[in-house]
């Protein structure tokens, strides 16, 4: 795999930056040799923080920008005034094909707004979405939408299969991923009209698209398929009530394991494999969500994250950009377009 | 409370019935001594069931039904053919006013689609919606729709607000519950316009219920509010991904306390305790899903439940009938349909 890929960062976003996003630089400078990176905040500050972090210094250029976006900024106020900030700045380094790509940590809905006022979405592709990895039973899944699109027709939920499957096979490089769409019963008569057509589309289509079905909420948690595609409203509350629910059941773990003298001494054999439990089951350690759809990669770490989150969200957009994301979703794009006798297929939802 | 309630049983629906549902009402005759039970199935059956029951039989009316809905069996299947069946002659028997509920573990839609024929909604109720409990670190939750609307308009939103209100006073006991609408984050400008209106309708409005805005993913676990309005699809999501979420934690937990022998020895100490945790965070240990809006209780117990889960769901059907719980929707319908100067004010939706 090459990694000689050049990414724009949004060095002030985030709960610990601009320092956070140093550090991350240093740790993925080690993953990935080839990489570069455009550096976009205040320049004294990075000057001053790159002095200390020689590693960081020799991948990184720093470009100075005079605004931060702060986490409580509307999205529709940042379209309005945001054109000086990192996060808009290095946005537009990708628009101006300097960087393949942009990782930010700051607010996701105006990192959102401005990636697609700025890239425009990749054509055939309607609306992007927002994808990410949740932990399951037998490994992992990417669901998507997680947020980016509360209202969604059949047609966006095929582009989203297909950009999942995609992101599946290039990043994950899973073989022939499995596609589900979640719904509220497995049944072919389950549903409302969106993920019904949708799923008739999938089925019928004669990509090399490994389609399973409906799924269902159960089958998060039980890792049935690789890819589970959503409405973004629907797969926002899905994403939370993991965290939720799994925030919860530690909470009750620590309690069971606090109740008794037997259950304390239990818990102090236990500790160790009680703690890999908490980093296996957390959906948060899978730092990164993908806005999948764009001209231009666009990697949104949590806001919350470290320097090392902040890496794996670098990692991310790396392997993206080097496997030639967008290019592939083209290309499935222009197969499902062509119905064996040659007719568009999509264009008749 | 007073309790001398008659319901009316469906005998021949779930994985263990009608074992399960004699015992059922042995259990439950303990706890409502004064309770009636019309019990609709196989004649024969049930005389030699209720033979080995004296609990049982002291309290029960046996009523033949030669046929019995099965769990694969059609909704619309069974609207057209399934008059004859131990599930419609029982929902039959509330409706000609010889019982003021039904109990059924069976089929859950065909339970919907008939129940919702032959009792028809409450006058001012738009839809049925289906509620059930959930754990939380707080304690439970009360969650609606759970399946019974795909699509639902701001309307149906704040019907099931006042419904899961009521249903949260009257049943569990809880004297100011607080209400939050399930959304895609907490601030007002979020969400599709069917909650964004039912949003600022519950805002407006001049009754006791208090209403705390709206609620994301995380709130459930968290339990940061007592009743949480959704639709039926999110909803029905949710529950789902809640009870796949707590099965993979479950999972994650055995493996990680089968790594070693010093997690082996935790466990040994931690056993009853940790027995204790599976109990607490099981959503099923919550038997019993309310069909809420319709002429009539009806309550649905989980198709694989054992006799002390069904005695359970009784003892819903018996709280709901027995406070009234349609008289108070109704009140409170009334109360809504009137401003301050007398107009209404859900017509304008």
């Amino acid at each position: 795999m090459s990694s000689d890929v050049v990414l724009a960062l949004d060095a002030m976003g985030g709960d610990h930056a601009p320092d956070m996003v140093v550090e991350g630089v240093a740790i993925a400078a080690k993953r990935f040799p080839k990489a570069r990176f455009l550096l976009f905040g205040d320049e004294a500050r990075l000057t001053e923080l790159l002095a200390k972090h020689k590693a960081a210094a020799q991948v990184c250029s720093i470009r100075h920008a005079p605004d931060a976006v702060s986490g409580d900024d509307r999205p529709s106020q940042v379209l309005r005034t945001g054109r000086k900030s990192s996060m808009w700045l290095a946005i537009d380094a990708v628009s101006r094909g300097e960087a393949a790509g942009v990782v930010s940590a700051g607010n996701t809905g105006a990192l959102m707004a401005v990636a697609k006022f700025v890239l425009r979405t990749v054509p055939g592709i309607d609306r992007p979405a927002i994808a990410g990895l949740f932990p399951t039973q037998r490994g992992e899944t990417v669901m998507l939408d997680l947020g980016a699109n509360v209202d969604c027709n059949a047609n966006n939920l095929v582009e989203f299969a297909i950009m999942g499957e995609v992101f599946c096979r290039l990043v994950l490089g899973i073989d022939q991923p499995s596609v589900g769409i979640l719904n509220v019963g497995s049944e072919d008569l389950k549903g409302n009209s969106a993920v019904k057509t949708a799923h008739s589309v999938l089925k019928s289509h004669h990509m090399h698209l490994s389609f399973h079905g409906f799924v269902e909420g159960t089958d998060l948690g039980a890792g049935t398929v690789d890819v589970v595609v959503t409405d973004g409203f629907t797969g926002n509350v899905a994403l939370k009530t993991v965290e939720g629910t799994a925030k919860m059941f530690s909470h009750f773990l620590k309690e069971s394991l606090s109740n008794s003298w037997m259950a304390k001494l239990g818990y102090l054999f236990a500790r160790s494999a009680l703690h890999r439990l908490k980093m296996r089951a957390d959906p948060r350690r899978y730092n990164g969500a993908m806005f999948l759809g764009l001209n231009g990669i666009t990697v949104k770490s949590h806001g919350g994250t470290d320097a090392l989150g902040f890496a794996n969200a670098i990692g991310v957009a790396i392997d993206l950009a080097s496997q030639g994301f967008n290019d592939k979703i083209k290309e499935e794009l222009a197969h499902l377009a062509e119905e064996p006798n040659g007719q568009p297929q999509l264009a008749a939802l």
